[in-house]
């Protein structure tokens, strides 16, 4: 870690601040002249120090970490690709390209159970399906919860896709006992409690990067996870927020070789809900697959007399069939 | 709600369409034909119609609300300001200006007293401290938690201060029992699950807006607490995440008249939070307080012998009180 | 465009904006009663209608376009995509992949010679090289200009590919008689001076998208050029700003299939600008192929000596023979 | 400057490296070593050192500036406040509050006459008005260009208010010789060619920030003036580009405190154009003040006729007279 001292610190302060980080942390210093500044290298276990209080005190200039603040997420201290076995023996992160596919929210139990069976054949290695639905307003449908779990658990015995769905609450989690993949989603990717308590199971844990987070502040949440002793972490990158509002967010691909090269966890991508639209899934699949990315989680819906109008966001099991057929050639190639 | 349909869309597909609509919304539907676009007006309750359902359908274009989503904290159906009584019977959002104050983090019985005392001394209404402390990282300082908690409590005693906290988790809720205000941290401003919870309690919370929410979906947040049962909610912008670095977040003081404007909750802005550095604390406080703000949240600090150096983001209690002191000004003149 | 009025308008004042829409536009306006708002539907040539004036009136509650603003770059209006013949007779757009690589900056003869020829052998079909260079700082290096020109001029002469660099002022527009593209950065794309002259040209222009443009101000720009006459023109997406600082920029590769839609112009992809990091051209440039971009633009250096370090942002003609193949691949799948 | 390698540099490398830094820039290196890392501490003059550069050599790992990369416009080497002197004697940074006002488009003699006697009598020190209008649409009105600059002056001739106004292209310099401040608008902050040419100029310059750009690329664009030789720069703040769609532009004004810290320009608040919305520009004009801001530019209309209706973004006469009221209120208190 490196600091740098505002102009004009004396000599007794540098000291004494100098004094204090080696008393708190475990840390030596070192110390640089500039021609006006004065800069101070610390030199040990840095990765507990928190950035924001050194960046706070009066006579600091800046800071900037050498090293990352993560250390089981992070490939230097762990080089090989992690790879996550499911209950059925699929592998997520081993080299192959996994397809998670199903609907967004789980209706009913013919709806899920058709879903899966479609996307079955087509080439899906898991099955999705929302219970627990984070919706932005109060008043909008929240999903099945308790009873959704169970039609995704009866899919899972009909077509032996292991299921991936999401927690919202850590006074849930007795119910996701049974669940393959239990996922984290966007808005609760810093609910610090929440990671705690997944970092205690023995269960691959989905973590989709927040709407507004920076690559550094998902590893360091897939580090929570880590922190507690579970290692399946799977991370997700599912569009950030920036201001072109043509598409609902930003999917950033650059994210795929970026953790690759940063931590050693498969990253797969949702361009779904990164684009809010049907007709972009296509070519944002075949380019994360491109990109290098683990997997791919895809919204399917197969049930017209229920949805409003014949189409919708969700691809038809025929459009996926044509997205799955593309992105394995393009997987092929690479 | 104005749904513009995609050109070429059939007459049986708009009929079959508009059909739906009336049938799963309480809404009618009138149709009005442009050059070339159809365009569908629904009039009714549109409140718990999700857009993104809609804009998802294959034959829409676009879809805008006409009316904000919120109802509980819209000030179209509640004209007139809410006020919240704090135990001691201070207010927040009357047309004074509160000033909640404290240090980050409790470090100790002593500490959170002696600040306690010093900001009462120089105006503070109500004491800030934290207990549980949300970190990005997992080896970072979380907090004292319960026994943080017990030292805020005895400050109170000592001070007659009301004081303000935060809550991480719905399962420490019953800690949280004799708190005066509850805060929700900014990374949990969309843990729906918490916000339910705390909308079962009498009790004022304190919601920050998240690090990159809109002021709608900050309004969805706190209509989230509001549609359990409790109205007392105070909104408290604390900057928000842009491209600029030199500051630690951007600090959206425009949010004030527009929350003025858009409903009747009091806010308070934290200007130690959103610039990260203490001497931008007074120029953004006086600038909160032009603009119209019920009350301002600053750090303050006075126990040196235990920072790391002399001084720090927060304000010393000296600098407190200058703080305090011109901002009365700009307020008496307003 | 529909118009939502505030709620509470009188029925004098709708009547005195909606004379005033139809005699300021060519327009027949719609009313329509929803349960508080009037909304107003235009029907007509809407494109020259400032959104930001209408809604800057005191009773409109929010306007939405129902029509792009765009005409001459609309693919609504020119369905077939548009192709750019070069002087050698090689196109871009016409279903191929355009490769444009060379030098950030031209620093030599003998450097964009030797560049030229090495990328040519490896596939590139364009040669790209930065003669006035926009940089933020006025003390670095602002390129050979004028003396740069002539080498790129003598390169293309040598190898036969046809070169594209970068003008920065309307001033400099008969030095680039002679080139085959002229580029316009992303700092300029709404320098709509430059624009309009370089509209007058008869010359293929690749307007780069603003840091922080949206599609529509993007395709707004190259408006301005089509308007004029010119109708060669190719977008290049580099990279949008965002709040990650671990990429330079977050490259948009949504922007991809989301101007095949919007427009028939042709679009390439700069991974080298938008990543900023020599090892993400790769995969990036993967990506953007199978997005369905018509081509890339990479940055290629070959001159050690020069640089000062053996490795640079740049690829060496090794790395980038290796892209090369790489995107072949992937564009014979797709 | 501070550059960290990449783990595993060779002592090689890292010499040569180093040897090149010593003889491509007037620096000496210094090298300390840390557990994993090198690093190399700069010092000289590196502000003439472009910072991508470096990073994208393939042996950096990071690199950090501890000096700020610009000089004349640096508080540090020129520690007095910049005052400018406009034609009538009025100042811009003496401690004063200017007020810039006036119509947002000249329309004609008569508006702009009446407006600038207006906005005089109720507290303008300088008449704002476009005659060149930087437009997103190529078909929106464009201003009345020369003819609106002579309506201008003769607003001049009747009020004795000084004029400022934008230019949009460096072919027009010389129609604005007799203009008083050249305005250089958001869109134009990196026109690296126009800024060089009104560096050549010795007259006052009103330097928009651009949509996104950061603090110090803005000072790096007054930079680019100063270095010409022409230091009379002010510096304007019109709100930047963030995800929150609510305002038109989210107007930061935290850059009034933070300017003043680095920098000896004037800096003033335009509250019109970042907001969008009339009923914003009070609030946003009295935070400004209080924040510290030299002044305020506010668009102001009196000419309903011409206008589609009664009210409009701009502030009539009256409400500009109680907005001018309220800021010396409060610039009076601070």
């Amino acid at each position: 870690m490196i600091i740098v001292l505002k102009r004009g610190t004396s000599r007794e302060t540098i000291d004494k601040f100098s004094t204090a980080l080696k008393k708190n942390y475990d840390v030596t210093v070192n110390e640089w002249q500039g021609v006006n500044e004065t800069v101070l290298g610390l030199i040990g276990d840095t990765v507990s120090i928190d950035i924001d209080y050194i960046n706070a005190q009066d006579i600091v200039y800046s800071v900037k970490r050498v090293q990352e603040p993560y250390k089981k997420a992070n490939r230097k201290f762990h080089p090989e690709d992690t790879v996550i076995t499911l209950s059925n023996g699929a592998k997520i992160g081993d080299g192959s390209l996994s397809i998670l596919a199903g609907p967004c929210s789980v209706e009913s139990q013919q709806q899920v159970t058709e879903i899966a069976k479609a996307v079955k054949d087509f080439g899906a290695t898991v099955l999705r399906g929302g219970a627990f639905k984070p919706r932005t307003s109060p008043y909008a449908f929240q999903g099945l919860k308790a009873e959704g779990l169970e039609y995704l658990k009866r899919a899972r015995e009909e077509t032996g896709l292991p299921i991936v769905t999401e927690i919202m609450s850590e006074t849930d989690i007795d119910l996701f006992s049974d669940v393959d993949i239990i996922q984290v989603g966007a808005r609760n990717m810093q609910n610090f409690s929440l990671l705690k308590r997944l970092g205690k199971l023995d269960k691959p844990i989905l973590l989709k990067r927040g709407l507004s987070a920076t690559i550094e502040e998902w590893l360091m949440s897939a580090e929570y996870i880590m922190a507690e002793g579970n290692q399946q972490v799977i991370l997700c990158e599912r569009g950030i927020r920036t201001y072109e509002k043509f598409t609902r967010n930003t999917l950033d691909l650059s994210a795929i070789p970026v953790i690759k090269k940063l931590s050693h966890l498969p990253i797969i991508i949702d361009p779904s809900h990164a684009t809010g639209q049907s007709w972009l899934v296509e070519p944002m699949a075949m380019a994360a697959v491109a990109a290098g990315a683990d997997g791919l989680i895809i919204e399917v819906h197969n049930d017209p007399p229920h949805a409003l109008c014949d189409g919708a966001q969700s691809l038809t099991p025929e459009e996926f069939h044509r997205v799955v057929d593309k992105v394995r050639k393009i997987k092929s190639v690479i």
